[in-house]
């Protein structure tokens, strides 16, 4: 999957911030690739970038129109149809983070190959995946792991590719989620791979690179998760990271979606992934905690993350009030 | 998938043993279940079933067709073609644990649409399934777990079942794997299914039951195994089991496949397993050891089966030449 930019960024007629939530995802963290927004009457959200219709991205060059929605039930709306079909009419590939599958949808999968357009369904994986190995990579890798899901696993990820490519280091961003994967404009669902596969699709989506290379992979999920620890565990031996960032949200109460399964201690969430990381990487290393400290003031969030830099001594930040300088300082680049 | 019998085993142009592993499972495991085999000219195998011609298995009441084959690669041959089409045109159903669909090949498709017929590939995994969600269910389930792949897992998850059943217990074997599946007639191919469900997979499949019931799941992989223990993982949380039984081969030299991974050590794995499991079980027991030990003369094998008793404090059995019975005494029933 090689999305091209730039894009054009589809809001729809969304009302709810959260509905843009992957679109102002990729205007965060990839402005560059952003030309602007296109939007439907009825739209009251605005990811501040210019409103451009669907012939004036063309001309500016626009390659992709992403439709970086959510909403209930994961569906192509209806009232979607025209516009997507006209953004193939003029020239665009078109990527999806929805579930419903834009290839699914007759007219616009007739179109697409009609007019030779690409079509990304980003949630979904294909492709000839192979069945990993553990074999040895060059390299480094570091992989955000969580003590839950949607603790801020992408958002450290990215956090951690520019501060190192903003201190000259050779790093690449390895996308295993929907969002992931339309910022970088590659990557693959993992949760959406067959389950034979899981660490192998990881192996190939870090593969073997120079001593000073990093590459930064987004983890999914938590070992102690329910739900989601086998996608986890194949990830983390798929990985075979040499560094491991510890990603929590302050103040969880319990699992996400399972209000009966308490949180994993800290500690143990530590050791329990530096153990199963071993299988694969011996010599792995625990680098850091990143929190979101959003339920804090700034003062106590501080203090909360002085605190646990002291009981696991590592650094500990909040990527969004303090950066991730302080878990890179540490690392041997 | 529920596979109907009696079923006719087709054993094709097969010249080795191994290539009816599958139907000699069947066989051996659910006699009752199997009204005799079907050859094509140059067969060299027998399962020791009676031969039966298409038309006298209908006659006896056959229902299912099997194609419990497997060659390189896992492809329907082209020899095997004809013999299909006529099973469908005389009745039967047809089910199949290779890689390759029946439901693929247009020819038997649209033979078995037009006659109303069923096709089963079982190594295959479809339905609306869900997530896991860890919530605690009634009744008991033993899930075998490994040290690495094709351990003996099934062979003792069925051994297990068989000797609760002469117990008179109240058991079902859970099907995990293409062979398990054609033996009980219904099961998931658990590596076959998205990431995502594999847990949730394995809730559907054991669901509540009465406090006396017992389920015997099927385990797959091994958390040691740098390719699949994703699926063994979410497999172990799906299960929730009650008891854990380690499956072990004595002597094997590395991890299935991969000549550089070691096996792990046999207390680090029966430990990672029960911390693993108690994640959705709290109060999970480890029930006991089974062995392979084909490669130990039988007096060197029990007295390996005594010293790994004494050493984990629980039965130790080769199921072959020891049966189960010491572990299930064990069990409190």
């Amino acid at each position: 999957m090689n999305i091209q930019h730039p894009y054009l960024l589809f809001l729809g007629d969304a009302t709810d911030p959260l509905a843009v939530k992957t679109s102002r995802g990729i205007a965060q963290w990839r402005p560059e690739k952003c030309l602007g927004e296109n939007t439907l009457p009825g739209c009251e959200i605005s990811l501040g970038l210019t409103n451009l219709s669907i012939e004036e991205a063309v001309e500016k060059g626009a390659k992709t129109f992403v439709v970086g929605l959510a909403n209930r039930g994961g569906k192509i709306s209806q009232s979607w149809l025209t516009t997507i079909l006209k953004a193939l009419e003029h020239g665009l590939d078109v990527a999806s983070g929805l579930h419903q599958r834009l290839a699914d949808i007759p007219e616009i999968h007739e179109k697409a190959k009609a007019l030779g357009r690409q079509l990304f369904d980003v949630r979904h994986a294909t492709g000839d995946f192979t069945v990993g190995t553990g074999e040895q990579r060059t390299g480094n890798r570091i992989l955000t792991v969580g003590s839950d899901c949607s603790v801020g696993k992408m958002y450290t990820s990215l956090a951690l590719e520019g501060e190192l490519a903003s201190r000259g280091v050779d790093v690449s961003f390895c996308a295993t989620g929907q969002t992931g994967i339309l910022i970088s404009g590659s990557g693959i669902s993992i949760d959406a791979v067959v389950a034979d596969f899981i660490s192998g699709v990881v192996e190939d989506l870090a593969p073997s690179k120079a001593a000073n290379h990093w590459h930064v992979i987004e983890g999914q999920g938590s070992l102690f998760h329910p739900s989601y620890a086998g996608v986890s565990l194949g990830l983390l031996h798929g990985a075979q990271p040499t560094v491991l960032i510890l990603c929590h949200e302050v103040g969880r109460k319990h699992m996400r979606g399972l209000p009966h399964q308490a949180l994993p201690d800290l500690a143990q969430c530590i050791k329990t992934n530096l153990e199963a990381a071993r299988l694969t990487s011996p010599d792995v290393k625990f680098g850091g905690i990143s929190l979101n400290s959003s339920i804090l003031d700034q003062a106590a969030a501080l203090a909360y993350c002085e605190d646990l830099a002291v009981q696991f001594g590592v650094p500990c930040v909040d990527p969004l009030r303090h950066g991730v300088g302080a878990i890179i300082d540490r690392l041997s680049l």
